[in-house]
């Protein structure tokens, strides 16, 4: 970020005809967004969210409520504009784009072998760099991928360590025996590929869809557009930067808290506090997109209030 | 509400390509905006912002941070398009107004006789019964009057019993011999005033501005215009509404918790959950203007979203 704007922003920030600190949150949102678009008054005109999709060999272990195929088929609903990610980029005003990986040719089932071999991980991770626009002034990324909380659970436990069933939890909605046997192919995972190297993580326990959103969020650093985090499979994502560069996640900051499980512990782990805590669960970007809104409003209010001088008001 | 609307919205809600409960309280959110339109598919096009601004003799006391001047200084600034409410209306696409109701004239001290006359108590309801667009399809109250956290602590102790140190909180940042003095203020309010009838209680210990979003409350109710509460103040208004008629609240939703002291327990005895907690404590009904983004998230899924059936998409 740029220290210069940062304080210029946090300047303008003191004298905005409000008693100190009342905008709460709101305050700390807009300073943080000025330092990372380098401007002390800044606006968010072009958000942009992306929703990559990929498929999970996992999958046949029967770790999902939903069929397989459902991946495709949402991917169909978000180009015809029929999600929920798609209501809520059009109510925010951002861009939407869907990036399919490889749907016909899943991961490998990481109970048996690594999901991708390092060539699969790095064209993925690509997909996400590349997709990003670099004129942009925020990033949203999303995913589908039926069965995809199973690769972000064992992806958790084996960046942060714990149990299995410590990061496991319903998804899209297993029962009780559907989550003991997910818990199980957590940790069979886990118990196959001990490398506890972040990419290598990723590499033998994630999949396509998280390695773009990974991709996605490293570029977005790159170019200093400032990321929503969205929910656990996202986070996820997000986590094998974090542990492969101090301040990877500087730019980056939580949508919501999911009612995943293991969401809010991941966030903890990062230091993330939430902005929006609405039980939330769907992916896509969904929870993320509906922080764009409080963003928006943060960056309106410190960019468009009158100073004390400017209003004539008595600052007490 | 509207019995058939709501059920027509749950079934819609059921069929929408998402797993069940996958959008959390966005669901509720929708259903409960659908019952009170009287739409299955209800859009949000009008949402109205109305501040209220009235002066307090108890200031004369030294329970606030500001001078009370500041009060016709910030409808100034309202007026202007310079506070933080006017960005959130602008940035949600809300109408604003202002009504100042008689800022040379403030209320009596309470700890010396009532606030106000029958009379003035019924102007101020009215301004507020009149200030409501029937034509709006959302409502959002805010205040402004320097000293008003201080009629509403008293207020909210006097509806709902306790201490008076238990209500009283920092309002726009008095210091500890401030919030001392303060908390004596309310003590000598509420002996002063023994009835507990909701509207006396408003009368002798509440304001002219709290009274007008009671009013316009009230109005919104009649209409079926949902409302989304902002903090301390306007709940405090709200809860007077609640006390003297059972479900006189049912078309309101919490739309934040403030930072104010004692807010989240006024809202618990409201039976109201905040949409949002991100530390604001502006008033001005800032808090609910934000929270109209997350309405507004809500409706356009609901609303949205292709079914099960519409997108080709296998449902489990």
């Amino acid at each position: 970020p740029d220290a210069e704007a940062e304080a210029a922003a946090r300047a303008r920030n003191g004298q905005l005809t409000k008693p100190p600190g009342a905008l709460g949150r709101l305050e700390d949102l807009a300073i943080w967004y000025a330092g990372w678009r380098g401007v002390a008054r800044p606006s968010l005109l072009r958000p942009q969210v992306i929703v990559f999709a990929g498929n999970h060999g996992v999958t046949a272990r029967g770790v999902s409520a939903f069929p397989a195929e459902v991946t495709v088929q949402m991917v169909a609903n978000f180009r015809a504009g029929g999600a929920a990610v798609n209501q809520l980029a059009k109510a925010f005003g951002a861009s939407m784009s869907v990036h399919e990986l490889e749907l016909e040719r899943p991961t490998a089932d990481f109970t048996t072998a690594p999901a991708m071999s390092e060539a699969e991980l790095l064209a993925a991770l690509a997909v996400g760099w590349q997709a990003v626009d670099v004129e942009a002034d925020l990033l949203v990324v999303g995913e589908m991928g039926i069965g995809n909380t199973t690769p972000a659970a064992a992806m958790a436990c084996a960046l942060f360590g714990g149990t299995a069933g410590e990061w496991t939890g319903r998804g899209t909605g297993v029962d009780d025996a559907g989550l003991a046997l997910k818990t199980q192919v957590v940790a069979e995972g886990l118990a196959r590929h001990p490398s506890r190297d972040p990419l290598e993580v990723l590499r033998c326990l994630g999949g396509r869809e998280i390695a773009a959103m990974a991709g996605a969020i490293a570029r977005a650093h790159a170019e200093r557009i400032p990321v929503i985090l969205d929910g656990f499979i996202c986070t996820a994502a997000a986590a094998v930067l974090a542990l492969s560069a101090s301040g990877a996640l500087d730019h980056c900051v939580a949508g919501h808290a999911s009612a995943e499980g293991a969401h809010r512990a991941l966030l903890s782990k990062l230091g993330k506090a939430p902005l929006l805590d609405l039980g939330l669960r769907l992916g896509e970007g969904s929870g993320a997109a509906l922080a764009i809104g409080v963003l928006k409003g943060a960056i309106a209010c410190h960019s468009g209030m009158a100073t004390f001088a400017e209003a004539g008001v008595s600052d007490g």
